[in-house]
């Protein structure tokens, strides 16, 4: 059995912060993609202790060793293949996360719901501080609103109807996320900036509206650097849409002519939303 | 542009009535299956007036029409083909209405979320009497709890994870819905044993509680008819589980020896849960 989870890329969001792990986390848009994490447990020989493989190499894994920690009752090797660089804002680390809460679910017969599942994802990636929409978005599937902050089960989201939508990413490299969310005056910019963009959004929900109001949140935010600045002025005068990926030095279009106009920036990765979130096959 | 929705049997329900047609609905649990219903909107010549195409001919599908009602701000030729039997309790008037909804908030840019277009349909459903919780759980799609009653939006669900999994259904022919749910003394057997399963499967939410639940409320609520209970104890005997799809003079089963025994009663379609709700194409 394995456990795909898709990609995440938020366009815009707000933090909202909660002593209460299930209740922390963010509003905002984002989508699930085509490219995800694979994950599956293997077979650990007596003794030998919990170890999570990451494309193919051990790895510390905070995030899936604390949902091991939480739901293995003896020690595991969870395998993750991802299909995406780490820390460029695709959700790597709550891909690892909740496949490995789902095979784990799966495998010791705990009977959790998706929705207890996720949220004992979504609790490592906040104690973490590697996210705070991702696993519920990813739990969900398609073009999601986080209505409300939390945990699947907790926080509320809705989705916006599109028709098969390709989405172009050009990624240069990570960011950090905790580096970002720890300054102050950033924050205050972005959660502003964010909670507009979540009211507009929901007065008109489509696809081109997200990505009107991610492009001015990357521009308002501050956080958009000089060359996605560049590159998204670029697709715009194709006709395209881009905006940054959030949080990484990446950036998403969307539209036919913005594949061609992106490829100007650095080499594309084309993928597509899609409509399932995190399953087991 | 056309709008794949899956069908959707219930195992077990209870009804809660509403004199609001958004916080109407039912609890219980069912899946939707790869079964379903495809629509598209073809052009209408000046002057016509909407109509509603099932399967090839005109038809008064009065769900439909009431979703066109709600949303078309002109008249408008629907589409659908079922790939199910119409009142054999696979939630094809669902399957229509929500397709249409889908179909026409894209056509007339009426930007409405998914929860909205759901809701629409859910309202059409509950004004017609066909259904209470199907179409919330055809936007969702999986292994649906249906918690909370009520539209999307309103009401609320979670998810029973499953890998892939197969499911036979033997059709004899279509049950009357209104007829059943009309009757005092039935509805009354119907929601205590309803409530009960839900509660059960609460505490261990797995596919085969799922199955025994369904059985024990096909038992206890007097719904199941003579040839059910034989052909579900023939199911029972080789391993499997089967149980009466809920309002339909059908079976459905899961385990991989239930095929061979469902077939000693009838024909057998053999479908698949999806992993995915209502979407575009």
């Amino acid at each position: 059995m394995k456990a795909f989870v898709p990609g995440h890329i938020t366009g815009f969001f707000a933090v909202k912060r909660d002593i209460d792990p299930f209740r922390a986390g963010s509003v905002g848009c984002g989508m699930t993609l085509g490219v995800g994490a694979t994950t599956w447990l293997e077979p650990l020989l007596p003794g030998e202790e919990s170890e999570v493989i990451l494309n193919g190499q051990p790895s510390p894994a905070p995030v899936s060793r604390q949902v091991i920690d939480f739901l293995a009752p003896g020690p595991v090797r969870v395998q993750t293949d991802l299909q995406m660089v780490m820390g460029a804002g695709f959700g790597a680390s709550g891909c690892g996360a909740l496949g490995a809460a789902y095979l784990l679910n799966a495998r010791f017969n705990l009977a959790l719901t998706s929705n207890q599942v996720g949220a004992v994802a979504h609790q490592a990636e906040v104690a973490n501080g590697t996210g705070l929409g991702d696993v519920i978005a990813q739990n969900t599937g398609g073009l999601v609103i986080r209505l409300h902050p939390g945990a699947p089960g907790t926080g509320v989201v809705d989705r916006i109807p599109i028709p098969p939508t390709r989405v172009y990413c050009l990624v240069r490299g990570p960011m950090s996320t905790s580096q970002v969310l720890s300054d102050p005056e950033v924050m205050r910019e972005v959660n502003r900036a964010g909670e507009r963009a979540v009211k507009e959004l929901l007065a008109r929900p489509t696809l081109e509206e997200f990505m009107r109001l991610s492009a001015r949140f990357a521009r308002e935010s501050g956080l958009a650097r000089d060359w996605m600045l560049d590159a998204m002025e670029a697709v715009e005068a194709r006709g395209g849409q881009a905006s940054m990926i959030m949080l990484g030095d990446s950036l998403f279009a969307v539209g036919e002519e913005s594949e061609e106009a992106l490829r100007e920036f650095g080499p594309v990765v084309s993928t597509y939303v899609t409509k399932w979130g995190a399953y087991l096959d």
